[in-house]
């Protein structure tokens, strides 16, 4: 049933939220000051959003919203959805409306598609990359401030999984809490004393030792850090499936097909999400509005 | 006078907003569910942050509210300013403060910095890149939703100049304004009589008839778009110091410096701001809490 | 084209924002006591907003926005548009729509247009006292705090043109920053090479001889502060067409028309967003809402 | 004891949510243009805020809050407070600090000043000319949006009294009110079942027979609409004390004293909100930020 | 005439602010990740609110807007209206639309439903519990911090009047502001000359000497605070109808109609707000979105 | 360590965007009309919070918050923490600062400890009364819209454990998300394909065959609904210690021990955040500001 193989959505209050804010960021107090003394207020215009290189899609609710935030009866026509791929030149949406709405909205809507189907492509990337593998890739809380809901998506439009969206929804245990806390066993029983029963725990290992010893504990995952691939090897042997393992750390396009045949459960990826390059599209217009 | 070397500062309530709203989205209702049960209240620490690659500075403003948003007393002592360049390696800040706050805001922190210093790393180099011609680096308005104020600062910490910030304080008239206004006299007549006087007007232009048409018209800027290194160079003669020059599309580190021996004013990058990579950066523990 | 004549309108969220920070001020946690006890739910009413003096016209969208967030379904209907000049005992818009929702939103529409209608009318009045010279009329940024984007766009409606929105948008370099900076040369040999290229500069100058000096730096304005009418009509001549030439200062309708036979290009009034009258409006009941 | 003269203080927050969003509006994302390129960061100046006309003082916190908002370190002294008398070319405040930040708070401190310093002053005049009555000054609903606190406090510096502050705090029946109800039995009576214990209740009434008719229920004042001084004399005498008395409509400071002397207890004046005519006051340097 | 008996509403922001910051909280950066991969996007539902307990409503405006918020084309059918009575077992209202907006929204509504029921059916408990005498019963300021205006319109549901809503509304002099002003003299004479005209004041006492006392000042209310019944029906003879007498204290459902048949006009009660039992309510399901 | 043992704390936003709600909601724009007047600005005093019934403490921050937030130099003094149990009669904080201050902040103050102490109170009554069993007392998400982080909080204290925090971070799989998806197969492979590798998955089961069938799947913990003692004693023995068991539904502080005889490892509790009682505390005058 194709409706079930879409993305899980964006909250609505997310969208709306992101929208007004770059709204009003471009439009200041004086707005369009080049549309509109130019373009009557009456002009209707049509025009195609297009891709202009090989994309995996996210972001296309954005782009909807920021045209109907400036012109509501605007109809925007969806020719793929989030989580699909598009190859260059592909048209993904056309919009019809005013045309001063589709001028002053255009940047927005780009801005937010770019950077979403930037990371949802490079996402799908490093997806294919472990194909035929058990690993999955993973984000991380790299994320660009004030935008990690939206980029999490991406990399769920990407075929990625999300890690925690914050530092409230799951535990992740890292050398210093350890060293501060004198050691695993005094990070660790004071953890299960205080941590919901619905929280997962994670522990990160640099080392064989390391991990041995925190298998002793109730942990879901541990976390190799920056292990060389045969160490990795190594530590997926000794967890044993007993618990989820997760590679993070010098991982590229490159390299993470290697890591992925370590074993690993998952692969994480700060430069999903810190470092995606803009997706490239345009807005192309096929109906300009004219004056009478 | 070096106070004058700095760079123009972001407004502060730019920072606060986005620092809280960084903060926020990490902590959301239930705070640092790792730290808090593991590391007492009372243990302080010390921390350095250290940036692992050759950087452009920008964002300590930013760094310095995140810990201080969660311990007002916490000391953050910068060891360079933004604007300047420091090696992979270097120690670039040092924090002390409660141990809780400097492993719970760290995120935010380096999060801010590896992309702010990204941008005015990557526009570091173009500016290097365009050394000896008349040629300056602007960025453009394909920012990040929410971030443009930081993205735009991060741009001048590089040595770049900053385009218009939104559509309400400059006119940029394109091929899409033109077509729909029905001709460059239609559209030009009507801004005049409507623009504030204290706005520029740039016109893009693609070919050497349409920049002779344009010239008749009193503006202050035209924008060369996509323009092949002849023609620009042809472009630049018929301009002939009467207007501003700006170079753009199809810019990159390889093309910048013959685009700038064409003689252009400018030339505007997008991927300034919508395709950084992320600096590379950490936080390192000088000293960790303890728990005695 | 009729559509062309209008004006530059104010951004949508702006509008939206004001009404809702008005009614919400208005309504508190209570709402309105008087009215929705004895009015039944049900009511439904019809009125006209009249002008009871000669009015230039500005704010409709914001009393249409009030009634329209109280009864989504009322019917606003503009019997004239803003930037038109109506006579005293005008009908300018009529409303339809439940009892209630009229008579709560009364007060907040009525304030809005009071003081929209205020400043056009004023700026109007400027208008008209210059015509036939060069001179434009402009605004500053001595505007009510919250209300800048509405009270600019109330000056264009009026015929005004807009001086800069904020510190942001434009240079203004006045005698203090050329004191501190110690000389027009140190300061304007700061800003050139900090300010961005799309930023028009203007200077003001108290003497003839100052306007001498800063002629000889490239800069797009000077405003002269508080000259009298002969040394003006000198300072004229001196600037010979080379930058735009703006007074200001102890400008009234009585002084204007002398000011704008100096031949200035510009004439900056605050008091047409400092101290306009409230222009006087009211809600003329047609039908009231009866309750059977 | 003179703390207790002083004047009702405006609530905190709103102090500091007004100056906020002033601050961002005239800042906006790029901050001080003129300012931060041609003063140095370190620079300290000092200076002093002079009324140019005779003025009753309002709004000294928010000035001072502008200046803390940028240099929390400067120093605000106020030489006069709140609801107190000044001379044309008084000295009313001194502030020593950052030279940018008083530069740069300069225009939004006197914005406030000029517009709360120009209600208190016109609420004073019209409090002096019905000296020697026993009718006191009352100010309505016909604020700005959004500045409703902020004018109501005004009024109050001016020895005026606070009319309801919305909709919610008081009952205020009009002529329409009592037409959609279909009397005024019906009004008032559907009004005390409803309205809390601790709400007043104010009826208008436009002729002597209404108010005979409202003086038959339990109300606590009447509003005397537009009525002549002999019609006013005469209503004043029906309603012979049993409730409170109040004349609105044509009130300017010419007819204020003859509609003061018919013994009404309350005049209300919209104007004192709607038009006041903005204090003129400035800021004084008496010490610029050299450069040394 | 029915649909003057309805309650005055709430303002229709305080809903839509409300069920925003519900909404948000509940769904966070990820939304339903429940709901959202297990039902398909276009699936249809149909459900029922049911309450389990007998009930007073209120709270069908927050209701309605919480699933209008996640698919605006949801029909939302009320079967009885807010200050109803329902039986235990009765549908208050159906829900016809997208099944995951169903599933969403379905905790947010009933949170609100609970709560303001629960306020509603105790207010009504307390209010037929002294049926038969003058008394009122009335809520205080001891509501949850955030729902004031929500809780408030809960008790009118209720049948309850509405004490003031905050500080800013009404006077309530309290023995620790009569002890540091030094006496009811000193603190009501300061009142009288700084209190709005509109303003209630009331004043509380604690024996029938301070009674006798404050009858000498034009007040309008006394409390009395935690009097035992005899002494209470001996100050409802002191007042002797020249003031508004209200009871506050140890106000149980045991001991309300032993207060009210003192005499006394108005009976407060803060464990309306601050203590009510929630309403148990439940979403029945009719037709849940199948798959085909 | 005694600073291990505190209740993981607030996140400091959740403390003062509250308390800045909660003040605005009571002083509106006008402020205490009741303090200002009768008490001087300078006016010093002093005061202990004091609960009138034996109470587990919660919210010290909100109350520390809301005196701050008027008087910024006042000093707060705790007697107790938060998690910690107090007689009646005890003192838990102590204020000195300026007396408008305290009666300002006095309702704001108290109304948070009376809902969050009354949460922890209720809480730990529960968590007494499984004392001895392997039960833990949870909360759910049926609490008051607005306040969830505190509300969560405040069962910390009473030493109960967080179930999810909304329907982001947990997936909790009910019998209409089952019946939706038509069974319970294609409910959890559907989550499986999609849910986070940090996320919990907890499946309700109303009968044994249900559990039976769900114990087939990787999920994380099963959610028993309104079993009864037997059934609920053989459930666990079915689950065998392969997944977590939480009952709920029905349970009250006389059923509590029972269900947790039966060897559950949880126990939810709604009524623990949607039905508290407020706890009573008061603030006692030490000292009252003077006049002299």
């Amino acid at each position: 049933m194709s409706t079930l193989a879409q993305i899980t959505p964006l909250p609505r209050n997310l969208v709306e939220n992101a929208v007004r804010i770059a709204l009003e960021e471009d439009l200041g107090l004086a707005g369009d000051i080049t549309t509109d003394p130019i373009i009557p207020a009456d002009a209707r215009g049509a025009a195609a959003i297009v891709v202009r290189e090989p994309a995996r899609i996210a972001g296309l609710d954005l782009a909807e919203t920021a045209f109907h935030a400036l012109d509501p009866d605007a109809i925007f026509e969806r020719l793929v959805d989030d989580g699909m791929t598009a190859e260059a030149g592909t048209t993904i949406a056309r919009i019809r409306g005013r045309t001063r709405a589709l001028l002053t909205a255009e940047r927005t809507a780009l801005n937010f598609l770019g950077r979403l189907c930037g990371i949802a492509t490079l996402t799908a990337a490093y997806v294919a990359a472990v194909k035929g593998t058990r690993a999955k890739i993973a984000c991380t809380r790299k994320t660009t401030p004030g935008l990690r809901g939206l980029e999490k998506y991406a990399v769920r439009c990407g075929g990625g999984l999300n890690h925690r969206f914050g530092l409230y929804d799951a535990v992740l245990v890292k050398d210093n809490h350890i060293a501060a806390a004198g050691g695993i066993k005094a990070a660790l029983s004071r953890l299960r004393s205080r941590a919901g029963h619905m929280v997962k725990i994670e522990v990160e290992v640099d080392t064989l030792d390391q991990l041995r010893e925190v298998l002793n504990y109730p942990i879901d995952a541990v976390l190799f850090d920056n292990m060389d691939i045969p160490t990795l090897k190594e530590a997926v042997g000794v967890a044993d499936g007993r618990v989820l393992t997760e590679a993070s750390g010098g991982v590229t396009l490159e390299t993470v097909a290697g890591i992925a045949q370590t074993g690993v459960d998952l692969i994480s990826v700060g430069a999903l999400t810190h470092s995606p390059r803009n997706l490239d599209s345009s807005l192309e217009w096929e109906l300009l509005g004219s004056l009478q």
